[in-house]
């Protein structure tokens, strides 16, 4: 059967997640049901990044595999078209061969996290950045989230219902930029690995804006590090400011020809 | 009775508009409601400019008169608190002199528009774009804006229901920015004068808009300013990707003492 990568876009408030469900909405059920409109059987799709219920994706890539061979841009079309008026959006379409895999091919995650600092509530930027009503240091931040670049446990940082085989992983980068955003002063934190733990980035960032409070000094993260225990990690922040950027691969299935 | 400027912040889509409405949510409405939590009596507020259903706004301003002298942080504060849920934040508020009026002492409106150019339904930017499905040509489309800079009677740009007296008005800058944004190329347009016409900046965009698309040469759009003819006018583009950005007064009331 012909198998094709999807660059996959949605907005994460409606779902409990990416990962179907009997009784809740999903984005991989909504896609799911939008290939069974094209081809009436049971679809069962994989995706790079299984994101948490109200997690974003810019650049989610998802497989399936089809009975007929579709032109890539008309399958992107007809699933946009029966994914309305859900907001999912296949950006792009790729014939890849049918031994790649959207999520055991991956090299690398790209997760982005947008922080606003102020205290008026947000509004248009509602559901889509983790809101703070101070302001925050980012010069100390940026020190801590040294201090979590390459290879550690991550024990700390983990969810306890997290399935990886190991708390070993490797943070390739952790950029931090401070700007003026739409609706005032923002963070976005910029994190990249080839994998990341369930609830990495969130503990992560909810860690990293105690330092930027003046709660934690940096040193404290070295230490929470260190001590390789969930008990140790700082509060989880909440999920409506992550995005799952982008999605590496040794050969980029969506590059032209 | 002490008078106070709001700077206002809302996301349209769920509002028929600013103007209060007997039987329909409008942003005044909303923050009247909350006032009268405050100091429980009917209030009216004026604004500096009446956005239509589905507009939003950055930097609205409006005025309320209060019984009890407020400390302005105190009462943004409160406003805030009793505006939720609904998607409307006071920003910042200020003591004015009390023959200050935030509609008839503005001498600038700032507005901004944004397209949103791809095929794939927009997801995150939903309500928040106006999205066009074809690539536009930005360059023809600047020659057409400069020809609608300076002093003009815009009767073609002006709703027939718009009550101004007058149909000349100065257009102080009309730019446009082509920019990468987060759900791919974004046409920005940026528009500034004393006072705008009734759907002055969507009849204008949605001409420009004819123009990117190539269906209408520069020229055309100087014909139709000429012609001084509604029915002269490319078609007016919908209300979503509006916002009014800010608003200036001979003094910002907002500025730091």
């Amino acid at each position: 059967m012909p198998r094709y990568a999807l660059l996959v876009e949605y907005d994460g408030r409606p779902f409990a997640g990416w990962q179907r469900q009997a009784d809740q909405p999903s984005v991989q059920g909504a896609i799911e049901a939008a290939l069974a409109q094209l081809e009436p059987r049971a679809h069962t799709i994989a995706a790079a990044g299984r994101t948490d219920a109200g997690v974003h994706a810019r650049g989610q890539v998802a497989q399936c595999d089809m009975a007929r061979d579709w032109a890539p841009f008309r399958l992107g079309e007809a699933l946009n078209f029966h994914l309305k008026p859900a907001p999912v959006a296949i950006r792009q379409v790729a014939r890849v061969a049918e031994d790649w895999h959207a999520r055991f091919s991956a090299i690398e995650r790209r997760y982005l996290f947008r922080l606003l600092m102020r205290r008026a509530p947000a509004t248009l930027e509602a559901g889509q950045v983790w809101q703070v009503k101070h302001e925050l240091e980012v010069g100390p931040m940026r020190a801590a989230a040294a201090l979590l670049v390459g290879q550690h446990d991550f024990t700390t940082f983990r969810s306890t219902i997290c399935q990886a085989k190991s708390p070993v992983k490797t943070l390739d980068s952790l950029e931090i930029d401070a700007l003026e955003g739409p609706a005032g002063p923002e963070l976005q934190f910029r994190l990249r690995a080839r994998s990341f733990l369930h609830n990495q980035v969130r503990s992560i960032v909810g860690t990293l804006e105690r330092v930027g409070s003046g709660a934690w000094a940096p040193e404290d993260v070295r230490a929470a590090l260190e001590a390789r225990d969930r008990a140790a990690c700082g509060p989880v922040c909440p999920p409506h400011g992550l995005y799952l950027a982008g999605v590496g691969y040794p050969q980029d299935p969506f590059a032209p020809a």
